[in-house]
């Protein structure tokens, strides 16, 4: 006989994204549907700060159409965190609290649904408590628009920010063809140290609105061939739509958009303004009108492109993190491998989150042109399959509803 | 009997709009279901250019399903153009040009889909016809995310992208309340002359997720109120979101935003960076972390939140122009008049279109707060009708299908 060993607690890391909700409604629907095992379902509120705090949020105060309209609202429904905790050998008082809240509330299975960095507390508070004793299993949810996480094929949140950035992408060609002399449009996209996100914008080329240009931050740039490149193509068409990461780097690594006065909480730069960068350099040296669009927060938020696919899997992901931690497995992050083969299909698998903390992965360059300024077919077979499907979005009065 | 008297010809003009392609459809449907009164339909390739230059697309080369697909293709389908004509009684070449191409093709019923620029072409184009003795009726319908236009209660074109402001910023506000501590969020929002589109923004407070503050081109922008108004709600909430029109001024009416050194085709100057100028302002005086948004071009080619509403009116001022047309009378705009009563109901009736070339109808200040950073619940009654309803688009492979 199976015996009810605790309950379990959940928190969101890191940017939001369109589905991260999505995954707390797969673990909370989950977590609810076994009460011989688990007793009450509870909430981080503002993630890894509430298990500090002692701030959390009872699941069955939740009504049920509230937890249904999770699956269609973007954001960290329960507020989320860019807090970094010391090691803990250095500094314990962190992991005290943490450890105080989860036995007040006999929580035997954590679970974190976060970016690297979140991967990476996972792991340190897993040691944490095998180092005190304290039983508990504790499992790590990918989610990241950056699609940079190890071991995964890809991550939840990314299929929509690709969806959101192929369908803007093409919205703007439209746009920008209703003219016969046309501006260089450069495109700013998310993306700090992988180009997924700027590389989703070549699928628009499918339906003939791609990008003329497209820099990933994995091959360094330079501003003399960037210029060359957008003169040839307005010289050709009289206008130039070029998609650009806002983590491109020179030849010496330097990050071209990094201000060099603001930091974020984990002490990365804050990035942006490389669109205004390439627009006005272009200006300046080809005397062509040009435009600067940051795609920005819409990229990770907009719930009116989730991919059905990226619902259906941060879902999924929600659901099988649960039954891992009820199969005794700890310090591991669910994670998606593509089953070869002609139809799209995902396993689902377990991988220790010590190898996939602070790591990232890159776009492989067999996806990206051996001139560093266009993407190769390969990258679209592989991203097609992650923005398919639509979800039907519930309005009132021309508002789509949230939680 | 009624006997044929000729050919149709429209034209798109100005900045495009998610749903002028929906008038286009509505006058291309309409002409085509009256055979026995117009022979050939024809559609200027880049607006006004295409009627100088004699390049017209035949209606009748295009599918019935393309024509379909022209209700949910954002952008000028049949290309735009921002060319202003000379006062013919000084140059006279553009319009002999254009007179040409309407004998040519035997064009009896001459349609213009635009703003108040476009507006001044029609009077001007029917002044010149009228003293060349050449019968044919000249029709305006109204195009502007601005709303901007005089004698008709909104513009088509608005309803959508305010529906896409509201929903937008309701994610991105959604997006800001994930952490405990936020920053001064600022999104910068279309509309030149007139707030309409930036005070679509308070539609998101029928949510609870409008902005703090919001500032529109009709009350002179004082940077030290900005500051201090910034600075309470941040006291009091941690973060504080903001809407900017592009167009706002100081009190002596100079834009913010205005770039001394770019020009757009009818002599104004390019506007942008306002958003950029208050976020760095209010992070040097208030030492606020302060980020900054421009929702740029996606605010009136978003397919994706073309208002239902918004969409069959384009139709319909696209059929009435034709019968309109039809009726002979010429030089007149396709107004909406609302109905007072509890449900929102439209009339369709003409004003000249000289009365309506060049003039700018500029947010009420009954809509604005006395204190210049908000907008008076009676905006939002105004506003909501046009937001509502939805399209279902149709997909293929997760990219919206477009003409």
């Amino acid at each position: 006989m199976v015996t009810k060993k605790g309950n379990l607690l959940y928190g969101q890391s890191g940017g939001p994204t369109a589905v991260i909700n999505a995954s707390a409604y797969g673990v909370i629907s989950k977590a609810l549907s076994v009460p011989n095992l688990i007793g009450e379902v509870f909430c981080m509120h503002y993630g890894i700060q509430g298990a500090i705090n002692d701030d959390l949020i009872p699941v069955r105060e939740l009504s049920i159409e509230r937890i249904e309209l999770l699956k269609q609202t973007p954001g960290a429904a329960f507020g989320s965190a860019r807090h970094k905790l010391a090691d803990f050998q250095k500094d314990e008082s962190e992991y005290l609290k943490i450890l105080n809240t989860l036995k007040k509330h006999d929580i035997r299975y954590l679970i974190l649904n976060g970016g690297n960095d979140s991967m990476d507390t996972c792991h340190q508070i897993g040691e944490y408590l095998k180092w005190k004793g304290y039983d508990c299993a504790v499992i790590g949810i990918p989610k990241t628009v950056d699609n940079d996480l190890l071991f995964t094929d890809h991550c939840p949140g990314f299929g929509s920010a690709a969806k959101f950035v192929a369908n803007t992408i093409t919205e703007i060609a439209i746009d920008c063809e209703a003219y016969t002399k046309g501006r260089v449009t450069v495109v700013e996209i998310m993306g700090r140290n992988a180009g997924w996100l700027t590389a989703s914008s070549s699928l628009a080329s499918t339906t003939g609105h791609g990008p003329d240009l497209i820099y990933l931050p994995e091959v360094p740039f330079s501003m003399d061939r960037f210029v060359e490149d957008a003169k040839a193509i307005f010289a050709r068409k009289k206008r130039c739509l070029v998609a650009v990461s806002e983590g491109i780097v020179d030849e010496f690594g330097v990050l071209l958009g990094e201000s060099d006065t603001l930091m974020d909480a984990f002490g990365h730069g804050q990035l942006g303004g490389v669109s205004h960068l390439l627009a006005n350099a272009l200006q300046e040296k080809a005397q062509l009108s040009c435009r600067a669009i940051e795609l920005n927060l819409p990229q990770r938020c907009a719930s009116h492109f989730v991919s059905k696919t990226d619902q259906e899997e941060a879902i999924t992901l929600g659901t099988i993190a649960v039954e891992k931690a009820l199969a005794g497995q700890s310090q591991q992050m669910v994670c998606m491998i593509r089953i070869p083969g002609e139809k799209y299909q995902i396993e689902y698998v377990l991988h220790p989150v010590k190898e996939i903390a602070n790591g990232v992965k890159r776009v492989p360059l067999s996806m990206i042109h051996p001139d560093g300024n266009q993407i190769t077919p390969l990258f679209n077979e592989y991203a097609s399959p992650l923005i398919a499907g639509e979800i039907p979005l519930v309005y009132q009065d021309g508002l789509i509803r949230f939680f």
